[in-house]
């Protein structure tokens, strides 16, 4: 069934936006009384009938809602440095959007090449993701911010910063407790700088290794993402 | 230090050919008696020195030589159903090969949209990757193949089918056993049909599920290798 998503529904007639409506009649030839799913990025999972199939003001009711839909059991907050390309920092979004996340921060490190995103593009991206991969929930992406003043205000159950300096590592799932809130940090191409580790460190980020394998950020990013997310398989 | 893939060394003086000359010459800008590291793709890790830096016919001597480096201790095959955009394949080709792979093949399903695959494309695409995330042994990539002529032929310790459809499906971790080969199919877009699941069950496959969340081929195709890789940790 067709899928739309519809972060300001506040009622159980729904009414879609221009280029919305023109998608669903035009596009997708819906007509009046097919049924749609709904989305509004905030756990509401709706199923809707098409009351105006009018391709500029398409009209919906809403027929059966659900709250919580595919609620997560923990809260994954990654904070990354862009990439350099783009399209990875993207492709990121998109798969850790898929396997399951709740916050995204970008952070501008000492070693970032790229100090900016496109916020909005970036959102329309896990809007998509959402969408592709049925989620009721729309990951929060928060405005980019350079690292030290992450870390200064960084307030989470569990802290870990992914890094490939010497030094004691453990793996994530060393005295792993599940269903809590998680943050991990994840460099930049060239890695954080050991001030920025000494500094995570002092503010009780646990340093930890993603294995032997030497990965790109967008991958490291993706494999704690994994990781958090099968430590925390009911 | 820069790395050469030199698939065809066999003694301690190996010449590059033009192309990767040119590169090591005129692009990297590397001088007489400089170093670099060499793999062969089969687990030889090499340090060389350039002995002749000339931009068309570069010549290394090869002063120390390591077998078997970072030998993984298991075997993973992936048969998967390349996907109809073909840059999600080779992002999955990319990804599994900095995380761990050895072996992956593209098989040809009822439902898949895209019936090939530039081989050789493919393979450079494996090959970069190795050299990026530095694994000294090149991933194979079988020729494509039918589904149906795949499974009558596949013979591996353990078996597993992800699939969409109904049914009992465990999780790849229940009765997991370490460090023996593995091959996983991932379907197509749309799923595999319910006569190729069955085909695999009759063929002695284990029907397993990759979680909740609703993955596109490439994503369940590197959370397969990623849940692999993670049930083999030392």
């Amino acid at each position: 069934m067709h899928l739309f998503y519809t972060p300001d529904i506040a009622s159980t007639i729904y009414q879609l936006d221009e280029e919305e409506s023109k998608h669903c009649i035009r596009v997708l030839r819906l007509k009046l009384n097919d049924k749609v799913n709904l989305i509004d990025g905030k756990g509401g999972f709706y199923l809707a009938e098409i009351i105006q199939d009018h391709p500029k003001k398409t009209i919906l009711e809403v027929l059966e809602a659900q709250k919580d839909f595919s609620k997560r059991n923990h809260h994954l907050h990654i904070a990354v440095a862009p990439t350099k390309n783009i399209d990875r920092f993207e492709w990121f979004l998109e798969k850790a959007t898929e396997i399951g996340i709740d916050e995204i921060t970008p952070i501008i490190c000492e070693r970032s090449e790229r100090k900016e995103i496109k916020h909005d593009r970036s959102n329309k991206i896990l809007t998509a993701a959402i969408k592709q991969s049925l989620k009721a929930f729309h990951p929060v992406l928060n405005p980019q911010i350079s690292f030290k003043e992450f870390i200064a205000k960084a307030k989470t159950d569990v802290k870990f910063i992914a890094h490939c300096e010497e030094g004691h590592k453990g793996f994530m799932k060393d005295n792993f407790k599940p269903n809590l809130n998680y943050l991990v940090l994840i460099g930049p191409e060239g890695d954080f700088s050991i001030q920025e580790i000494e500094y995570a460190l002092q503010n009780g980020f646990v340093p930890i290794t993603l294995g032997e394998s030497r990965l790109r950020t967008e991958t490291a990013a993706l494999q704690a993402c994994f990781e958090i997310n099968y430590l925390n398989r009911p």
